[in-house]
């Protein structure tokens, strides 16, 4: 399934893509009334989820619609791991942006207050630092509590799939030490358009593509990640508890603008268009 | 005042703390139910405010209840800050820990699902990491939504204080490049005893002190702070949006087991105790 959040009359309201039609989940005997796709995840039942499957009574066209991210907002910040890619590690270590010792993830973490919807326009002032740039990631989103999870058991902790722009501001990165003001500007994370369920597709083998004004700047598949995502959620769980709605972040290949020379920042009035295969595209623009 | 969350009689509930007696908010005639701290810090009013600074109907003795963290959990992860005593700054860097580039505060996260209480035991797992440590730090807790704060205005922003112990993992601080798996774990947030208002004492001035096994191992004050929080609120908000509930940790002084030849990590049995003026005592055993 793709679930979707939207806005219509200006009313937000959420619901079921297929094809192009979307079924609000309100036109379906659901056992509660979702207030939205984090609560759904965070407190569904099987019987709803099945349900979901079916057509629901009415539709709307997905034309008729603006696409909003799938959660207003994260209740912990997303868990982002750097230099996932192997040849992201190597365009990266030439801008002095390097990874822990060998073997074990580089995590972080991204506030998410503020999350920039699908074609939204990233209010970003330059003035905070000009390196700004882009990470198409695949997003992973936890649906059920768990800590110490194995690498055979995490399948049954992923909810379902996204698209993540981990929008960066290099300087701030670099020059705060640890990476987490210069990746929590506000909208710095983008979600969206959709959640495909994890029933529906493989994220351990989706194409995935970076495209600025056009030009095709990063173009991999997620079975290149040096640690794959069930890797990812036995580490991190490690002590750690996770929770229904908490996104990963599973990294990004090469060709973000700090691996060109000369540089490839972003700049104002620019488009950038992340595509992961199964989940469509997302696309924002730089005011 | 001195807001405290509590249990008593196996139900959990929260009050005015006045000397050796809790006055529970229930007893107030207030304009709503505040459900717990988290809730009323997100939500008051002034006029419940200042009825809450007048003596409630009635009152439990503090050695009848059990003190818990003033929050649950954090609607973000906390924000923290790395090396703002310049006497930890030294001690820390011949562990190999190191700060951003100069004039830079060194902003990471630290992950708020399971917060621990006062007197809690810390369930950890030693065979994550063998060099557990200790932070005392005081704890900013924001009282209103804003970004961009200048450092004049700054004062409004903080609803009020409590200590914070920082437990850290210190391999995995360092072996995972960033800091957040570390610093990360399970009960790694301790908070408490209670949340002081920011109209009754001064951040800028308290001394702060840890015990380990009563031993004294950290002594300072926070006006030796490198950035005070003041300049900590003001250059984090350049361009994130703070909310109310979050939570600054503002850095802890010389005086932590790394810093020792041979280091004095946390083991199993220990008491950590951390005092901070005004506040209280915020005590935790190691499992």
């Amino acid at each position: 399934m793709k679930l979707i959040r939207y806005e219509i009359n200006n009313k937000i309201d959420i619901g079921v893509l297929k094809r192009d039609k979307i079924y609000p989940f309100k036109n379906y005997s659901l056992s509660k009334n979702y207030t939205d796709l984090k609560d759904f995840v965070k407190n569904y039942n099987s019987e709803d989820f099945e349900k979901l499957k079916e057509d629901g009574k009415d539709f709307v066209n997905i034309k008729d619609v603006k696409i909003l991210s799938p959660f207003v907002n994260l209740d912990h910040d997303m868990i982002c791991v750097g230099l996932n890619y192997k040849d992201h590690v190597e365009e990266s270590e030439k801008s002095k942006i390097k990874a822990g010792e060998a073997e074990n993830a580089t995590y972080f973490s991204k506030r998410c207050e503020i999350i920039s919807s699908p074609d939204e326009v990233l209010e970003y002032d330059f003035s905070l630092d000009e390196a700004l740039d882009y990470e198409t990631e695949l997003g992973v989103i936890i649906g059920k509590r768990g800590k110490d999870i194995n690498y055979e058991e995490a399948k049954d902790y992923v909810f379902g799939f996204t698209i993540v722009n981990d929008f960066s501001a290099r300087n701030l990165q670099k020059d705060h030490g640890q990476w987490y003001k210069g990746k929590s500007i506000d909208g710095f994370s983008a979600m969206g358009p959709v959640i495909v369920t994890s029933d529906e597709i493989d994220g351990m083998n989706l194409d995935l593509k970076t495209y600025v004004n056009g030009e095709l700047r990063q173009n991999s598949n997620t079975k290149y990640m040096i640690r794959d995502i069930y890797k990812l959620i036995e580490e991190f769980s490690r002590g750690i508890t996770l929770v229904p709605g908490d996104v990963f972040a599973t990294g990004t290949p090469k060709g973000v603008g700090m691996g060109f020379s000369p540089e490839k920042f972003l700049k104002s009035g620019d488009e950038v268009k992340c595509v992961i295969e199964g989940i469509g595209e997302l696309k924002n623009f730089i005011k």
